[in-house]
């Protein structure tokens, strides 16, 4: 499968890595084709380095794990056609820095999110809100979390979700007990809003080792 | 021990009626002390009726269980000297209607919260934010949840953290491997975030014997 992946930070080379060791043809799109950090990716992974419009086209899943706070400014120079049809995951979260306070703030408050945004700016594409509540280290190796733990998954198309939730139990692993499917792409507020909580356990933990596990949850 | 509990919903009567049942005195405060529904719960339980101010001044500690939306208001009829240097243990979440849409918003937004609010209106009070993650039954009984899960406390009093945490487990089961202290009254935001994501769940699962375990969480 060809996948593209928008953003060159921890995640995007996490999913990047994963995807090309489970044989899939992968480029990652940065600002510049030619950017020092994509172009060494490529070199050393086998995949491909391309600007964000190029990676956006040659994806037939795409992965937008770009800086949330600026990542609709930066979805921008990707052509919404290129995109259409296409499911489009998000998994970045919308954080900006709050004046006095060592924890960053959300950017959409508690009534928008960033998935709902994303879904705004391609209205052709299937976009599904997923992996943004946990480490990038466990999206694509869940067995760093003992026992049981849960990913959220939001989007408006439920053959896109379930197609999601495929990929992930074959690529990454995430059984489907363990795939909870919150709703339609406005439930990404919720998975959002999930951060500042994740941030301070992270922060007393001093790892990032652990998931959200809804224990006694039966849908 | 003397407990005020301040508010008459479903999580003041669970709360209360587990109090009475481990032999403390237990007064229920409501807007007025002859009201309905908390004579007819003294009459059944064996607890107290009262005023909010009375059930305020009557507790040692006080747990504060009032409709979120209207708590700070509420709040206003309590002498602020009748709870200072006591535990006022707030379990609401600040929930209010959103226009157009079945689930609640979140009244502070992102940056702020209704735990702050309550400390800062009761400055000489001890305020921890905790059990406003989990359904009633479930605070006074963790064990209708199968396995580990986790409660949260936040406040600025490390004390008064540790004296909540030791009632919580000794009166309601919740052993200190299961409470994870998050923080200063700050991370009442953080805990009070998950609203949204618990509705969601609730909603899809039809029931509300679940609660939130962090898989993999070593402090």
């Amino acid at each position: 499968m060809r996948i593209g992946i928008l953003g060159t930070g921890m995640v995007g080379e996490a999913l990047a890595g994963k995807c090309v060791e489970r044989g899939h043809e992968v480029m990652m799109g940065s600002r510049s084709a030619n950017s020092e950090s994509v172009t060494r990716w490529a070199e050393r992974s086998g995949g491909r380095a391309g600007a964000f419009a190029e990676a956006a086209r040659f994806g037939e899943m795409v992965f937008s794990c770009l800086n949330g706070a600026r990542a609709l400014e930066t979805l921008q120079v990707i052509d919404a056609e290129a995109v259409a049809g296409k499911i489009v995951i998000d998994v970045s979260n919308p954080l900006v820095p709050l004046a006095g306070s060592a924890l960053p703030s959300l950017k959409y408050g508690v009534d928008n999110s960033l998935g709902e945004q994303v879904q705004a700016a391609l209205p052709g594409a299937r976009v599904v809100k997923a992996l943004n509540t946990l480490n990038c280290q466990v999206m694509v190796d869940p067995g760093r979390v003992p026992g049981m733990h849960h990913l959220f998954i939001a989007g408006n198309d439920p053959d896109a979700k379930t197609e999601v939730a495929g990929f992930l139990e074959r690529e990454f692993g995430w059984s489907a007990d363990r795939i909870i499917d919150v709703g339609d792409i406005t439930s990404a507020r919720a998975t959002e809003l999930l951060m500042p909580l994740w941030m301070r356990l992270w922060q007393a933990a001093g790892h990032a080792d652990f998931n959200w596990h809804i224990a006694g949850y039966r849908p």
